[in-house]
């Protein structure tokens, strides 16, 4: 794919939606062709990117990929739009239902698809080391600790959810603890316990930008693949 | 002081009554003069050591010190022999209620007493460094993560309680995560969490006998002193 | 003092400087009244602040304490400048030598003065803690571990030593490891070693701004104060 | 196999061969059936295992398989002994140059040998996943610190080097740094630190059991394999 992949930004006004519109402007390998923001924009367009309310997200122009840090509520016009024009979805939207996440498999049948908890590199690798540890580690214990600023308000965190699932294919339960201090972006421990031994596996996010630049670099791989779900491992590892 | 301590172990058949009969066996400036335990003896003088049931506790010889690692519905007991006897008390025994606790008080205008979680010289510097980082972090978030082997009950660990209050006495208002994993010895992190930036606190016992050779330490320590109640920093610091 | 403190910005086109100029924009108590660069500023004014080079100093207006965040070789030149103006210096400029050092202690007979390594606010905690924990723990291994970024090209790091420094006065000799991977902001571990356990004791920057909120701290404390060399600790803790 | 496996300790006096003989004593599926020291055993039978000299290792009953920690200048007569007698080989000496361990190379060719630096589970599944992180986080800097008790002599620890030929194998270029201190078991740190985010894999040993345990264990799983030489993985994984 020589042509830079053409994105749709979901969720424009949002702290990740900034953060990818800003890590897009630096990139040749995509073009913004469109923010679209829950609320009236206040300008037409915005260095150089057409802004849309949700609203008037119909007239969006022609995309290869949208990239959706929203809120629930919104989730299905975003999937249905995709559906519409043949496109690919990257979403990090977190709360969605189960019903939402059905909708998810069932676009896949005719979109290329990726719904995740976390987009760093970091943590896909870190979810594989997790399953292939647990399934060589019969008994041991297994136990997943994460950190994050004071803001978050779920706990345990998706990716805590995500890592813990990893342990149990690999054949081990996690037991959870949650801290939330300060403005810590984001900390993974997943604590494997043996008979006088131990694995510690952490992940330590220290920018946020981390996350953004993922969901930009999945955007990137996910453009023109064949339709499916995908996970962040198959397009980075 | 030149003789050696005299002392009484209470609770000696325990698995911290067995490590403390072991170690003070390899000291010069201690000997252990009794052996107090629930149920009666199987034999009446075990590695030099006369056995006692409590039931037979009126009959032990003059003591200098008790080191008490047992069950709280004996404490009454062994406190009430310290006192009559003029002896010192080192007592580990976890799970005293709130009347218990002012019975040491109490026994503190007679006889030297010192009742702790934890006996570990690193917990007891530990302890001290946290009151100072909290009372000079205003504001800083306090996190307080314990984790030991899964055979241990109470949660959080009356040693993360202990840190807990010193960092309350510095101002701050700790949380606390309890892990109970494999054979984990004991571990303790007071985690400290300001704009930024972060602090954390981390003490790992690593060999189960720290804690017999601290109260060992501190019942030396503690004989000959007057009438009180010691805190082990008191003793170690 | 209630005036907003009249600020000196010494190198301030580094990154350091930058920091500086953007944080102290948003305090009330502060108020930067000079920049000084080492080259010619291509603006007179910027953001409300007058530009000077170096070779243009004197002209500076009147100012409580000068912050400097430079390179050695300019260093006698804001000294002598805060002398004969009668106000404070606050430096972290490094790579300054003994004669240097030497020159700081004779300008603290006049004006108040702090050189540091560091001016994070928990690295001045940590520094006090691992005094405390070295005077306390006669005979335990003490290994100070530091990581930073590849761009870091001193090791072991200023603070580190002054880490170490700290161990010293508490009766322990520090050995030292250093790391130097991606983008680390700054990480420092003092781990003490005794018979049985351990004490960890942690400092991570997790953003780079801490130690510019830090220095202008520090110069907000120094204002008015007496003549005199401080400690980062003098004024945080 | 149904019978228990028929093992031969060879450095029989050595603190693993004194660990490994205690550890076997408590286990149906292996036997003991020699004890071989350096020096002449002070009786010929001790806890029902009959004891040789080097010097009269000719005259060992058979065995299955050889488990040797002993010291380099001894390794060729094991291996030759093992080849005559057709039993496999499970060393843990440390120390062997090349030729000796080319010699492993063709003893290899005709009976089942496994030679390592750490026979934990934890370090083998360690290895593995660094390995699988390497491979995946193309660019990332590779560091590893390990640290171990003061007592040992070769730095970096051998399975320091043998991570980090793990990690050569996945693509990254590791850094060592090693810590002595105390009476530290082993502890190795593996850290991948991309932009923005870090992956630390810890393995702690708490318990110098852990090492004479894996080493039984992978002389019952090599006792009966065909010729070949073989790694840790391949019989714990």
């Amino acid at each position: 794919m020589n042509e830079p992949a053409r994105i749709l930004i979901h969720g424009a006004s949002g702290r990740m939606g900034q953060a990818l519109l800003r890590l897009a402007a630096g990139r040749d390998d995509l073009r913004v062709v469109a923010a679209v923001s829950r609320s009236k924009p206040t300008q037409r367009v915005i260095d150089g990117v057409p802004q849309f309310a949700v609203a008037e997200a119909h007239g969006v122009p022609a995309f290869d990929v949208a990239v959706d840090f929203s809120l629930p509520d919104g989730f299905e016009a975003v999937l249905a739009m995709c559906q519409e024009r043949g496109a690919g979805l990257v979403s990090g939207t977190t709360g969605l239902d189960e019903r939402q996440q059905r909708a998810i498999d069932l676009a896949g049948e005719r979109v290329p698809v990726l719904w995740a908890a976390n987009f760093s590199l970091g943590v896909a690798v870190l979810g594989d080391l997790v399953q292939r540890a647990a399934a060589a580690l019969h008994g041991w214990d297994c136990d997943i600790v994460e950190s994050h600023h004071v803001h978050k308000k779920d706990a345990p965190s998706g990716t805590a959810l995500a890592l813990g699932s990893r342990a149990e294919q690999g054949g081990l339960r996690p037991r959870y603890a949650s801290l939330r201090a300060g403005d810590i972006v984001g900390e993974h421990t997943v604590q494997l316990t043996g008979p006088g031994e131990r694995l510690e596996l952490v992940h330590r996010a220290t920018d946020r930008d981390v996350f953004a630049r993922g969901a930009l670099l999945a955007a990137k791989r996910l453009a023109g693949r064949p339709p499916g779900r995908y996970r962040v491992a198959d397009l980075f590892l």
